[in-house]
């Protein structure tokens, strides 16, 4: 659908050019982690526990390194524990202890699939059969599956030297609560107390995963200098080698880390898993090793997002007006500390202006596999509980839920509960086009029928990018970027690029490049590779025009001064003039060669919103739920690539729906994943779905030169609670689980018809 | 040996750390051309004439490309041709017709291994199978295989549309000689009128090949979008992609050139062979191909050096100094035009003030492969016939032969006979060196022994380089850089960055890049890498320098002016500092990264001397001569890596020895090659050499701001002359031919009894 707004001056951005990359995906001749084979590649397996929570009493590998062909055994030995130091990377921080630990484990198994041993072997098989060699002595401890239980006092602890950082005083007590932290802002018992409406929920979600269609995956080679290449589908290269570099011990200048083509991450491709293990395997065998995980090792063994309980209660007085608002949110961090809480409390009242505010933000580990981030991490949940509440509060004061969202709105000016100031944000702008949509206008008429509308906010991140440039005598600039890509930001980066320099996209060649051949770049993930490293691409496109200026003034021998770029010409004194690619066919024969460079850290990376409008219809017999009509509303600042724009903001609603709807991580009790496949995990196909609407609202952020916002996560965020609301339209029901699957949708209308009979 | 100057202000320079690339190379990792293993790679094979000179009556193919297994088969039309354009390509130009003809025969074929059609299948067997299988009919031609004769009227022609560029003016017949120019200075006929000496002989030099370890090899993949990937080992990975993109008539930013390491390449490198053949079976079958050269098909197929026939005169007053000089040099162009006789002219003169001299320089075809550069291309066969003169000039004045050179020697403002006037050049410290050596010192007392001693110039390139580099957090700095490491370079490149930075060569890492992520550099070749890259990596040094200090005033919230850079150390006001590794430390704390990037094209590069001492001993009655002590002399501007520096020396001297002594491609009367194995082709092994001795010698080129001169081809010029005149000494034979073989010399040892004989 088209844009709400134009930007006419603009000639590239807003364009719909092929992705640069197309050909060789659709042909496949892309290649993916599993595609590298370097020579005298072998193979490797990992042991797992079968057990949630053990003692590692024994680990006795020499079977298996007996067997003819295998090449390597590997245990937590052989990787460095470096102590419960913490890292920075980039987007977050880890544990250094726990991060070893849960490459291979220590003492201790704390979810089923934890690796404890690896094999390398001349083939898979071999492989295979020398890890069923590996004797593992397990000491059962029952685990602790549930959040709310792991928090109990007397509970299973998980570790014994995880102390609660209790509002930043640590507790001497060892307590699966690694953390609790505040944010507040004015006065929240006054703030309830002038409320002439309140409401107060529970609210659980359920362990998710991304679900990236490739497993993870690590190639590794480890020379006799102790240099180590690492091929691997990642969602950051340089927090890769970083990892790698300090659980191998080596120097960080001794990794090479070099990407591979990477079939989604979602926030779970930044912590490694197989790529020291990888490495250490090489290390020991001297061979180059590939590690590749099945799916249900993906589903048991790597970070889906946490599942929650977080308890809401909101105030509004008689106007419509919030005044107070209360949080209280603990999410499954699984096996070690580290959930995504933090960014749920940032998020979990961001849409509105609430004087009063306190948020209770816990990080509680269970026998689950150490959680991760996932598409705008912990704000769904949160916006799960928030948007639910408030439409019910709309309900109890008859507002137009569209109209109460606009009174409420966030805009220029207000504060976060944790603290900033928005700058020019589209809250407002998204709702009105929510509100002036075909969408909303269209009234439902079927039976059982509803809708239901959410609006969602993710901040957002910044952080460093790198991109370098060179000319090519053609008039093609090749474009080096560290930022992998996973949607598309090779055509995004090369469109800012060719805007730059006022050249078409097609002559811009972008390349992702290793580790070594461009300047720290960020992970690709807090949707900021458009915005950021767009940024790096810009400033590189200002140095080749001051360079191409320069160089034509050596060319007519004129004053520097005297030269200016204007849109794709460098123009001279008396009428002389070079398009681009005429001068760029002057370089070789006039001097060096014209590259460029640009390292960034830039602020003002913007928020953005997602209004989402959504239509169900419920089987009230079964409890299913169709989908009937998705639109998403979206401030996107500005749209570089429209289609794929729409594309995140489809990917987004997509993801959600399943998350709300479907997917849920079935655990037994002694810790046994029971649907750790595509088969029983049940993700939304295009079956399931119907067209998804999405309307591109463009507030250019003016933290950008071109006002770019980032676009990839914010659209998860509505469509749980949207779809909550569309449920009870439709039902009467309110939902305070997730996923609203069948048998619970089912439950409720049960429920509700059994005590609604009550009361007659 | 030591090195006669001392550079104590160096830290790094001059020092000899292990190679980066040293480990990798010695444990066989590194990777080499034929390594790489792209996933569905299949295998070609090139027909190639067995005829030295035929007209090409039809080429069917279909027979072979029906055979099961067979992906692609391709001929001279799969290739464009573009007609005689000239392309540029850094060192040199290339004639794009004969380009594409020498890669595919069109019309005809010009010598034997001339290839013809080339077929890619699943395996090598069946592409060999299906290779015997392509119909080739032939009409022979005579062939011509001397040079003289090539030049006679009626000679026969290889090309219809070679027309000879006599002194700037283009014939109107067509002939052989593809090229006539001429070089003078002064007044020649006054000049030989005033000389109380004169000699003049006629002199040959054979076809030699340079030998590289590795054969030629490419691997290429055609993508559906029409780009093009090319592995393979080449001295310039642009030339190489410039090439390819012109055969294959796409833009060269579609291609990417791979930098494989490369077995030697002594300026054989630079001509594509198989790269475009490569790409265009990987265009018809969509799938990687790779294409290795058989060492037969490098003798028979690749560029050696041109054999020469060359006459000079020169004439000397009473007193012994030069008067005049006069040379007539003509050369093998092979195929097709484009010897190396224009850097033999420019060389010829080159180490003497001869104030009246003319050459004469003639490029002719003959039907031997197309020839290329070889270390100092040229130099070597104009220093022999020279150098050999002037040692019977001494012999004529009793002049003592350095004292002699002494005397003529160019220095300072000496111009040379093509017009360069020379900077600060270290021939007389060379000769000076020499002379106060020990093997010059110490007598020799065998029979049948002789000392012989020649001095070579060769004048070194400069042309474009780039280099970037970012730092790390361990302190360490990733320096790109496009030009292919053949001696060390990557060593010499990151020694001359360290020494700018003040820290250790080891907290370099040097990468060699593929031509997408590095800004254009010229070839690998002219012994301008050190010098030229070396320069960039120096440019790169300073801006990380700059960087550092600006990072250093943020963190200190100081003035930028107040901080400075010095050996290592980034120094503030008020005693603060931070070593080099505790700023690195602080960059992605502190902001952006710290990324530099430099592109050059410096001039200056100076010429490089090299004076050659040399003992043999001769068996009289086999002809066999034995070198006894071998000495060679050479100003290197500044030595970065001594270690290198010798190595290079060593290896030309090696390869002089060779060139001098056995090499030389044995054609019978139809222009088949009789020896083209390294069993029959005899190089020198190390049972042929004594220890070849080096003294460094260091007069700082000006031209660069560590004084790097190039190093890596004069020290092959000498020896043969240096030889002939040992050998003289030894038998009282002056050999005017080279291989100076057994066989030969003999011949000239029992023709000069006969003669002494006939006169008793």
């Amino acid at each position: 659908m088209a844009s709400t707004t134009e930007n006419p001056k603009y000639k590239v951005i807003g364009t719909r050019p092929i992705r640069h990359d197309g050909v060789d995906k659709v042909t496949g001749r892309a290649k993916y982690g599993s595609d590298i084979h370097p020579t005298g590649m072998i193979y490797g397996v990992l042991v797992r526990s079968p057990h949630a929570h053990a003692k590692l009493k024994s680990v006795d590998t020499s079977a298996a390194a007996k067997l003819p062909g295998v090449r390597a055994v590997v245990t937590h030995k052989d990787l460095r524990e470096p102590g419960n130091t913490i890292l920075e990377l980039g987007e977050g921080a880890v544990n250094l202890k726990h991060l070893s630990n849960n490459c291979l484990a220590g003492d201790k198994v704390l979810y089923r699939g934890h690796p404890i041993a690896a094999v390398a072997a001349d083939s898979i098989h071999i492989a295979e059969e020398a890890a069923a060699l590996i004797k593992v002595e397990y000491e059962l401890l029952p685990p602790v599956m549930d959040i709310r239980e792991a928090m109990k006092p007397g509970a299973p602890l998980l570790h014994d030297d995880v102390f609660t950082d209790e509002l930043g005083t640590k507790s001497t007590t060892a307590s699966n609560v690694a953390r609790h932290f505040r944010f507040e802002q004015g006065d929240l018992e006054a703030g309830f107390k002038n409320a002439a409406h309140i409401v107060e929920r529970e609210f659980t979600t359920a362990t998710v995963h991304q679900g990236y269609i490739e497993p993870h995956n690590a190639t590794a080679l480890y020379t006799a200098d102790g240099h180590i290449t690492v091929w691997t589908s990642t969602q950051g290269i340089f927090t890769t080698r970083q990892q790698v570099a300090e659980l191998l011990d080596v120097a960080i200048s001794k990794v090479k880390v070099v990407p591979m083509e990477i079939g989604g991450g979602f926030g779970g491709k930044i912590r490694v898993y197989l790529e020291p293990v990888a490495a250490a395997l090489s290390r020991k065998s001297g061979l180059p090793v590939q590690l590749v995980m099945s799916r249900a090792d993906v589903f048991e063994s790597t970070g889906p997002t946490p599942g929650s309980y977080m308890k809401i209660k909101l105030g509004v007085d008689a106007s419509g007006k919030l005044v107070a608002g209360e949080a209280y949110i603990a999410f499954e961090a699984g096996g070690y500390p580290g959930s995504p809480v933090g960014a749920a409390a940032m998020c979990v009242f961001s849409c509105y202006e609430i004087p009063n505010a306190k948020v209770d933000g816990f990080d509680v580990c269970v026998n689950r596999p150490q959680t991760s981030a996932y598409r705008a991490p912990g704000a769904t949940q949160a916006a799960f509980a928030v948007e639910t509440l408030v439409d019910e509060l709309c309900e109890k004061l008859k507002l137009d839920p569209l109209e109460f969202r606009l009174k409420n709105a966030v805009k220029e000016g207000s504060r976060r509960v944790d603290g900033p100031v928005y700058p020019r944000i589209g809250m407002i702008e998204t709702l009105d086009a929510a509100k002036n949509s075909e969408h909303w206008k269209t009234p439902l008429t079927g039976k059982h029928q509803g809708r239901g509308v959410a609006t969602g906010f993710w901040f957002n991140a910044g952080l460093k990018s790198a991109a370098s440039a060179t000319v090519n005598p053609d008039g093609s600039v090749v474009l080096l970027e560290g930022s992998t890509d996973i949607g598309g930001s090779r055509a995004g980066l090369a469109m800012q690029l060719a805007e730059t320099l006022g050249i078409p996209a097609e002559q811009i060649v972008p390349r992702v490049v290793d580790t070594d051949s461009i300047g720290y770049t960020d992970v690709t993930g807090g949707s900021r590779v458009t915005f950021a490293t767009g940024h790096a691409a810009y400033q590189v496109g200002l140095e080749i025009q001051r360079q191409c200026c320069l160089r034509a003034a050596k060319i007519w021998e004129v004053e520097p001064a005297t030269v200016s770029y204007q849109e794709g010409t460098i123009v001279g004194p008396a009428g002389k003039q070079f398009t681009f690619k005429e001068l760029a066919a002057q370089i070789t024969k006039t001097g060096e060669a014209i590259v460029a460079y640009a390292a960034v850290d830039p602020h003002g990376c913007g928020g953005a919103f997602a209004t989402h409008v959504v239509d169900v219809e419920v089987d009230v017999d079964t409890g299913k739920v169709t989908v009937l009509r998705s639109t998403l509303v979206q401030d996107v600042g500005t749209a570089i690539h429209p289609a794929y724009v729409e594309g995140q903001m489809q990917g987004g609603v997509a993801q959600g729906i399943g998350w709300a709807l479907n997917e849920e991580y079935f655990y037994d009790a002694s810790g046994t994943m029971r649907n750790a496949s595509f088969l029983d995990y049940r993700m939304p196909t295009s079956y399931d779905l119907p067209l998804l609407d999405t309307i591109i609202v463009e507030v250019p952020n003016p933290g950008h030169p071109f006002g770019v916002r980032g676009v990839g996560e914010v659209p998860i965020v509505p469509p749980p609670a949207a779809l909550a609301n569309a449920i009870y339209h439709a039902t009467g029901v309110r939902m305070q689980t997730l996923p609203m699957s069948p048998p619970a949708v089912l439950k409720a209308i049960l429920a509700k018809a059994a005590a609604s009979n009550g009361k007659h």
